[in-house]
């Protein structure tokens, strides 16, 4: 094994790649993005992979590197160093990424899911610094969760990862292709602020995402939020209805986990402001049969380099023990 | 320390308190079980329990134990000893457990929560054997829940313990004391289903349970199961009911926890041939973003003995470490 005091963690997204070169006590020496373009084909995204890889060990001045973190979109097969993900990264289904970046940078490579990898980073030096059990719920295209107990990732039977983003929560709610009715994601993603907003809008002619749709623009979660925070109404309750749901599974997360934090990130969470209070509100009236007062709330503070700062801390635990 | 081969495990609940004479591999030497009889006050039960564990080892041939495990319908304050239940246990609110038995018996007690101390037990000589991950469910008057991660108790901030039982599952479910509507507790207990049954009796007048209403019977969950394996329709729409939403809750475990295992125990669980086909149902339909058909679901398998011999684990893990 390599002597140098620097690993590499990389986040892939469907539409980006991070690299940054970490130190074992979290100092980014050196941060790189660029788009993945995945559907240009396997080979070509693996070679993006190395060159920006070789990009910042050069911005960071090293020649070697002790190991890789690879946090990716998921699923993954952990074990393998594989990527199954045809959904997000289309066409790559069984993609071996261990092999070929192991042996480019003579490095040995620990895959993680993504959301794991964000919330071990969030948990090393973020939202969730100093807990013992930290959660993290990510609120975007999807809503992701990972739980991590004493300084580690929550693994399940055969090491897959929790999704608490697919709890039921409402069995009269919407389909949703995990097979459930009415489940978080189903009912408080960025997809589902849209379509409730899309839903509803007729009801609401003088709201100002009715004229927006009336001029031919089809309704995104952005919209809401930006009519909700300019005090459109119906705005404002699309948001207060998908924030009761965060707040009923959060309830729901703190009954299974008890954590001391739960930190909400993710695309949708750029305005946690505005789904706070009612958050809060579910939290407090659940206050009963378990603290969930006593849950510090937060939203998630390492933004795009939560993902690549997990994924180095996941390399680095495997090397140091 | 005593040096003596055996540990008393006790199992506290509203009616009965249990005592056992445990190995440190489990054998049962001795049992009994008087009636607690709470509300005749603290000083009288704490003399009840002192007589049974003298019973029991009297019956175990033995003058000196090394330890008590003792489980207790909650809430108990775990670290100081004390039972905080004048709930189930009438008058009895910070009850100092811990000083009196230590003293008379000059053994080192420690004391559980009764959901914990029975998962303790099925995940150590029962239905919970050889996994890493094990849940129990307990359906009964209430839905209590525990968790046993590597064989030992799950605790979440502070020592909490989670509440699987009070997850909301329907939002526009019954009330509950939780604070929730549309717990599992409110739809899948005991007092659910008798509850269930009273409320829709009147569009049912060819059941046998409407039969039974009108000659003046209170119909309770008992009614209800022992019609439905009778063939009854409306009694069997019931079961179907709280079976569909037990799975709904069983799915949302998994999503967090990922367990091998899942056992379900409690009262109305003598009955789980009844509800294991609606259960399995709801599991193999949610089998898309975890694996939920790979959990096996499995009747608890200790019975009564379940308390005492998780109690007694309980005491045997802190002595021996």
């Amino acid at each position: 094994m390599s002597q140098t005091e620097f690993v590499v963690g990389i986040d892939l997204g469907g539409s980006n790649i991070r690299a940054a070169v970490v130190s074992q006590q979290g100092e980014i020496k050196a941060w790189a993005q660029a788009p993945i373009e995945a559907a240009r084909g396997v080979e070509q995204g693996i070679q993006r992979i190395q060159n920006l890889i070789r990009q910042v060990m050069e911005q960071a001045g090293i020649r070697q590197i002790a190991g890789i973190g690879f946090g990716s979109t998921g699923p993954i097969d952990r074990k393998r160093g594989l990527i199954q993900n045809p959904y997000t990264l289309p066409g790559w289904e069984n993609v071996d990424i261990r092999t070929p970046l192991s042996r480019a940078f003579d490095a040995p490579l620990i895959m993680e899911n993504d959301a794991d990898a964000a919330a071990l980073g969030e948990a090393w030096l973020g939202s969730g610094k100093g807990t013992s059990r930290f959660a993290l719920v990510t609120v975007g295209t999807g809503v992701g969760s990972a739980f991590i107990l004493g300084g580690q990732i929550y693994r399940g039977m055969d090491g897959e990862h929790p999704e608490a983003g697919h709890q039921v929560l409402d069995p009269n709610g919407p389909p949703c292709y995990c097979g459930a009715r009415g489940c978080l994601e189903s009912l408080a993603s960025g997809p589902a602020i849209a379509e409730s907003a899309r839903r509803l809008i007729q009801q609401y002619p003088n709201s100002s995402l009715a004229r927006l749709h009336q001029s031919g623009q089809i309704i995104e979660a952005t919209h809401v939020t930006e009519a909700a925070r300019q005090g459109d109404e119906f705005a404002q309750k699309i948001i207060r209805e998908a924030g009761c749901y965060l707040g009923l599974g959060l309830v729901n997360l703190i009954l299974f986990y008890l954590p001391e934090c739960i930190a909400l990130g993710g695309g949708v969470m750029k305005n946690y402001d505005l789904f706070f209070p009612h958050i809060q509100q579910v939290l407090r009236q659940h206050d009963v049969v378990v603290p969930t007062r006593r849950v510090r709330l937060v939203p998630a503070s390492l933004g795009n380099k939560a993902g690549v700062l997990g994924a180095a801390r996941a390399i680095w635990l495997e090397l140091k023990g």
